[in-house]
């Protein structure tokens, strides 16, 4: 039972909240017994492995916090029929949200481009509920990337409805407010009100094309 | 300018992130350039109405906050083609984004049913954006409602692009691990995950009947 927060495990644990310490060590966390996951590099039980205030005080949940697994961070190719690209979505809430709506609408990656959120932020992490461990995120530009390339953007004239689907895919979302990468064919998903939170747009436009597809064969 | 937290408003305020005095005195808070919005009971802007220090002490984004303003309440009579009913949907966030979608993709009122967050918890508004104001939220139990209703279910066997739509709609909605309400004809989204959060489900099921009703015209 640790019993001091000098303990090493906890020390990583606080580190891996900096982005630049997941990089540099190339893990992550996961807390909570609903995201915790087989494969851990260590886990820590509140109360069996760890006091609970002193795992309480290195959790991004605070209090309560049953459990937190430390994990090796996974990197895919950007391969598959449909894929999600991201540009400048910065917030780790709408990233770890696609994750999760890219695996369970399509079961397809999504590829942080320039200026995304870190995919394995705590809080990125959470919103993809398991997804993250099942479908792991990729990296790249988009011009290394091959495919149709198909921007969603509110200033588009063609409908999402009425765009013509073919394998792969490449969806590109940008922030809500920022622009997206040039050159690219667009599409709007239309709507009544000012703009539709960027995680909301990715899985409409998920689910189409992943329809589409599963009706052409 | 104000300069003590004895301030009636400031009170008011910070009453008013509690559920209980937010019901009894019928009002709300939006906070954030972003938010407010014209029509408020009153408004405080950081070093111009109040001390910044004093305003940030009452916010419930925490320092920096610019503009705090104080609404009514407003709830609509549950109508329309397409309404989307929540039963327990307690997470504040995912009520709020709902109702945003429901405002962008369908320009559709959201119901909520028993055991759902308050739409006027600082969450659920910030979440909403501005639909809150545009689209009030309803108050009603489901056999308060007319329509057909349809409930999203994991484990229904019709898939949602089987659905034939007859207006008006009511998309019946629960949490994610919560049973819905008895006896209703039930619909999936087809999915590759365990489950997908409630908020992208109402996003998908919103776009799929909008479309399909203005296909049908």
């Amino acid at each position: 039972m640790i019993t001091s927060a000098d303990n090493d495990k906890l020390k990583t644990i606080r580190k891996l909240q900096q982005k630049r310490w997941r990089n540099k060590l190339g893990l992550f966390t996961a807390e909570g017994e609903d995201l915790v996951h087989p494969g851990a590099e260590f886990i820590l039980r509140s109360g069996v492995d760890v006091e609970p205030e002193l795992l309480d005080a290195v959790s991004t949940l605070g209090s309560g916090t049953r459990v937190i697994g430390v994990y090796k961070q996974r990197w895919a190719e950007p391969s598959g029929d449909i894929l999600v690209y991201l540009h400048g979505v910065e917030d780790p809430g709408n990233v770890g949200t696609i994750i999760r709506s890219a695996h369970a609408l399509a079961d397809a990656t999504v590829v942080l481009g320039p200026g995304s959120a870190d995919p394995y932020s705590p809080k990125a992490v959470r919103a993809s509920m398991g997804s993250i461990f099942d479908r792991p995120p990729a990296r790249a530009t988009i011009d290394e990337l091959d495919g149709h390339k198909v921007a969603l953007s509110a200033t588009a004239e063609r409908e999402l409805s009425d765009l013509e689907v073919t394998k792969p895919v490449v969806l590109v979302l940008g922030s809500e407010r920022g622009a997206l990468p040039d050159g690219l064919e667009d599409v709007r998903i239309p709507v009544h009100a000012d703009s539709l939170n960027v995680a909301m747009a990715a899985s409409v436009a998920l689910y189409e094309v992943a329809n589409r597809m599963a009706a052409d064969g």
